[in-house]
């Protein structure tokens, strides 16, 4: 990627995350209802000492930060880096204000492009690739401020809404129709080839370490669901006592539910008789025919055991997913709720409403190596004890994802945005 | 009180909840560092809330409020008034905004205005004894927004400045000389009266439901420490092991210690051999003799025993200060920290320094009753595993406090500004 | 006390503990449901140790201990001895085994006679008071014995019975007749005596520590209940809602209602329209007239505010009890649950049903002094955050109790044999 | 198998379970140190259950329980056949006691002997495979009740030794010679078999469904080291900061070491300058040349990575394993301890020293179906959170382990006798 573009796409990237705060107050800055989310504030620092700590401080001379606190603040999980404030107390941040964290946008804006301009650095090769991570990091950290900006406003009685997205808008509206019937679509398998080849890969293609390197797996003949589960599907499971009957849930799901009592998934609420379920966009209708989603991927195994099929593979998932064109689609700031199956692709669905709980334990590829550094930290030592999920969500950036792309969170976990495809031995 | 004075206090006390902002930034009116605190936000919205629940809604016709739901977000603990808004997650809220805040206080004032005035009410009597707890409890609230914000901002490594003192305060200063030796003041004790009877109070006079009836209690001879004990003081406890060493400690006591892993007073640093505090006027030099301040019961207890000395009972703190004329200081905000001991009277640092650790449970005066509906919730559900303490603090509002007084919190509580005055038998 | 009688009640003492244990079974001398209970096994070696740390180790030359590891392993928590194993973690010490502990006691009680033979000893009175004290102590674990195990055996769905009384025991049959009216019995209060009087007692006489100094006190008139409060009148306040009406419950009490998920007292039960509770007598009809037991001060609290009275002090309690003759039942081995009211004394059920909550917390009496060195913690430090309760039970030792006695548990302990009798003003 | 050297198997293994309690004192049978280990009795009468629970009572006519209480007191997890007795709690279960669960043992005896011999009963070939599943059941839970019992016995500062083996045992004593070095077996891998096809199977072969189907992996060139890591090599990753390092880690990992506290592997001491271990045979010397026993999956990982290797996937052990003769040892009542790495095959220590962590997360095989009923719940429903580890261990009963077995545990799990056997890349 020649500099200048890759200057425009930092810059491009680092405006999404102030516009996206466009329909935030003040207060909203703040908002961290549990430890597993950050504030907004904290995100748009975050990503800012991002670049930073991996680029300016040790390839820019003379470089000043304008606090040497925040390299302690800031600091998500890198040891490598020093000490961490504690995660679940960024909330307590009042101090640096938002103006203050814009501020210091800027200051490392203006020194980053200074850096990018500069074609005669000696590390310019490091600088360019560590400055496109800084970018798909920043991406990673937009979709994280929507999921936990959700979560912390939905702690709120009030129910804010957070984008008025026009009340015709087709994923708030009822459905003219339903989708067609779930259709099964059939894959041969044997060994195939997954995961991506950092040599062979394009001189503007980008992925993150975890999914490399390519390698050769071997999969049995299977189908996947051509669409995701909808709401009214998960309904089902739901009314014939989904949540009361251990027979279909992994051990652990099961005490998670019991612990937890959970009753349906995160944000649905039943009120008066009416469906609804709490959005970015308010307290709006739950909608049959659109993608259930803010599961659990106990709740997925769960379903999938219910309806008699699985959940897939993530090597069963690329597989598919790249026998078919990748086309995402661009990221709708006033569209931030998973909507219907719509085309005519094999896949629908793969990208652009809900990521999808696949049944692997997010482990290394085989010859996986972490980058020497605190910058290996990015994925490698999160291995253990998470699942992986595949394809994106609708509040995804465009561009941010692809067939590769490994994304992980714990069994537990319910507040991204995950829904669920069905597989099945064939 | 005439009409025109309570509405006078009613409008004064108001406004000093709102002056007591200025140094915020809106980021600021969030901060919940631990359950037990609340955001300065919810401050000014409870204190409102109050004077509507109480007075508004029952006693003006066709009274709106605001906000249906600020019912539930606003109440405290009144089991009589309905549901109440989880207490740690006060912190959530972003909205209702500072300023809908603001707006809310303007609306019940305006409200209250208009009542005040009304001189034909027929439930004028109940209005203005109403009125003047609300007032009292907002008073209440305007401490704890001092005690609750600085616990708070405690918790940011960058260790906020709420207010800028002038530098040669003479309790941000080193001290020309030391106080006078501490003295032992006796009092012989027998059967005494204490508590106030609100019968014979004069028309002006408040206290509340948990300071009567007046009542006998006898008391063995006993003598009372002239002064607050001192940083210094305590540092010697602390240097003399203390901290580690159980004979001093009640056994809840010693728990707590080990458990919490104190090993100072709350807001003590010592950071490259200075020894440092943390104030609402930043981090500060520890002065060896002001008043120790921030104090648990437990540590209060230990340090009294390991003194030779005892805390004393609350009956014997009234009785003494009784014996000696009131003259409570005013509020001045930019001292919001204990000072020295200085002065002539017998007793010195009464009210204005810190609150005094009594070694008296905080239980019902014989023949209490609480106040029927919601309102008799104030004290008398308190009443068990607390520890009184006696006296005011430099963040007591002026005209709040007075010689009986009943403050309470639980031995381990540090946030308050809490100290001791030593007592021993004769 | 002569040595030859102190022997003698060191023996008899020494003898009951083992023959309260006749009834078990090996495995059930390691049982430990919670932290705050101890198994039988431990009480039986702790009591012995008791004995070796504070006499035969301080007072016999070449004293031996069968094992140097007791002295950690059995002491409760006495700092100023040395460590203590942990607790909650008595139940797991399989060995020493019951043959082994029995020989441990075997030990000490050789080396006791011994030198509480030796009448020259040079320490002959400390030697009596410690002695004295030991057996108390004893007294008080025989107690404990009881009602620990009541607990663990409730644990067990199988509900095995301890003690098979004859089935016509009173106490476990329909009651002929109900108790005579609850009737009030007044008294004038003013400047009272209570407390004990180490010097002026009789040479046989025994105080702990906390009952003294004898010191005045004032009490305003009141009333006290006859007799305690049944299982018929508690199980009115169950259906009237009591345990879902917050209005009568302390703010603590409450939370802790809430939290435990209390519905009615430990140990009731109500099986297919049975109301049975669980005894040491196994499972057994609940009798309407006998009195209610196993209430938290909460419960007790609660129960006494919705029948518009109120707990009484333990001054009014010990006033009260001093001014009747004082005679305590014998312990009998075959009567392990509390009876109904019978006699013609002003005030029945004193000492030999239930121990009865007042609403005094736990604090030293005027001039109280602790024991120096590790003695001095039996109970000085736990003067804190308990309650007081007055009389006896009938898992109480013949002997023991006394109108001076100050037990004391927390507020939310459930499972002593602990009732209520109600006071209120006059 | 013939129905006579099925119902032969099933004695043996029945007596082999009360074999093992010899040592035991019957204080001991009780004990369960944390919710995650079984008491010894518990044991005994869960594997009873399970004979009844899926053979007496399904297949026998007017079989008669002892107790119907024990359906629900023995049941461990099976929601299938109802309620289950808390498990942290089943050391509360003084009784039945230990007698009363040997008559268990003998009543379930008779009734299997019976049935066993019934050869013509209609339900014949179930009842066979169900026997022999209950007998390697009984098989795990002897290996379960020596992991169990020394965590329990652990708990006991007075260290009690369950197993007097001779001195000069060589997993006692000073080792004569060190290992050979540890040496490196390659192997190309490729498509490979792993896994058991049930039809396959010779009449006599035994595997859980968690081992079926038969299906292909694709697995890269790998080595596997010949021997297990030892106690000297561990103790030079501790010696070099091992536990302080989080560079070794991974991010749960980490957090564990922190919250637990870990410096070493769980049953190591050093006292005095002497390098010691708790073993069944009582505390004992560390010696060099063992395998390191006791590892969380954690610990394993951070060695491997730390030696600049990994840990094997749970296809590169069996397919290995697979490839050299399997010849399990004969369990060792007298050998408790897993010793050093002796002979000449090309992977030393599969079976009889410690299971072997891999980084394999505990998922179904492809195609993995699990059995209908309760049944159903032994194996598939735990496939989730945990990592397989391969081999068998010094406690494993001889015959119960072969190259296809897969266990598995959390990765926190410690008190298995679980060790390590690196890999790496070739």
């Amino acid at each position: 990627m020649p500099d200048e573009s890759l200057l425009k796409l930092y810059t491009k990237t680092r405006n999404q995350s102030q516009l996206a705060c466009r329909p935030l107050v003040t207060e909203d800055f703040g908002l961290q209802a549990e430890a597993f989310t950050s504030p907004p504030k904290w995100h748009l620092a975050h990503t800012s000492w991002f670049f930073e700590t991996f680029l300016l401080k040790p390839f820019v001379a003379h470089y000043r930060t304008p606090n040497e606190q925040y390299q302690v603040l800031f600091n998500s999980y890198y040891n490598g880096v020093g000490e961490q404030f504690t995660r679940g107390r960024r909330g307590l941040l009042s101090r640096p204000t938002v103006d203050e964290v814009m501020a210091y946008r800027a200051h490392v804006d203006q020194a980053m492009a200074h850096l990018l301009s500069d074609a005669n650095h000696p590390q310019r090769d490091t600088i360019t690739t560590r400055c496109r991570l800084g970018i798909e990091h920043e991406q990673q950290h937009q979709e994280l401020f929507y999921t936990d900006l959700k979560y912390s406003l939905a702690a709120n009685p009030l129910y804010p809404t957070y984008s008025n997205a026009p009340p015709d808008s087709p994923h708030l509206s009822p459905e003219p129709a339903g989708p067609a019937d779930l259709q099964w679509r059939e894959y041969t398998g044997g060994v195939v080839t997954v995961g991506v080849d950092t040599d062979q890969a394009g001189a503007h293609a980008f992925a993150f370490d975890n999914e490399s390197p390519a390698h050769s797996s071997y999969l049995n003949p299977y189908a996947l669901a051509n669409r995701l589960v909808t709401n009214a599907e998960f309904q089902a499971f739901v009314d014939d006592g989904g949540y009361q009957r251990p027979e279909f849930w992994l051990a652990d799901g099961w005490a998670t539910v019991q612990q937890e009592q959970w009753r349906q998934p995160l944000y649905w609420q039943d009120r008066d008789g009416r469906a609804l379920q709490f959005t970015l966009h308010g307290l709006q209708a739950r909608l049959p025919h659109q993608a259930v989603c803010h599961l659990s991927g106990y709740e997925a195994d769960a379903y999938a055991s219910w309806a008699g099929a699985r959940l897939p593979t993530e090597m069963e998932w690329e597989s598919a997913a790249r026998a078919q064109p990748f086309t995402p689609t661009e990221f709708e700031q006033d569209k931030l709720h998973p909507g219907q199956a719509r085309g005519a692709e094999p896949l629908l669905q793969l990208y652009d409403d809900c990521w999808q709980w696949t049944g692997s334990a997010y482990r290394p590829y085989p010859g996986f190596k972490a980058s020497p550094g605190a910058i290996g930290e990015y994925n490698g030592k999160f291995m253990a004890n998470q699942w992986v999920l595949r394809g994106g969500s609708c509040v995804s950036q465009g561009g941010h994802v692809r067939p590769t792309y490994r994304n992980f969170f714990y069994p537990q976990d319910r507040w991204q945005f995950s829904g669920l495809r069905l597989a099945r031995d064939v």
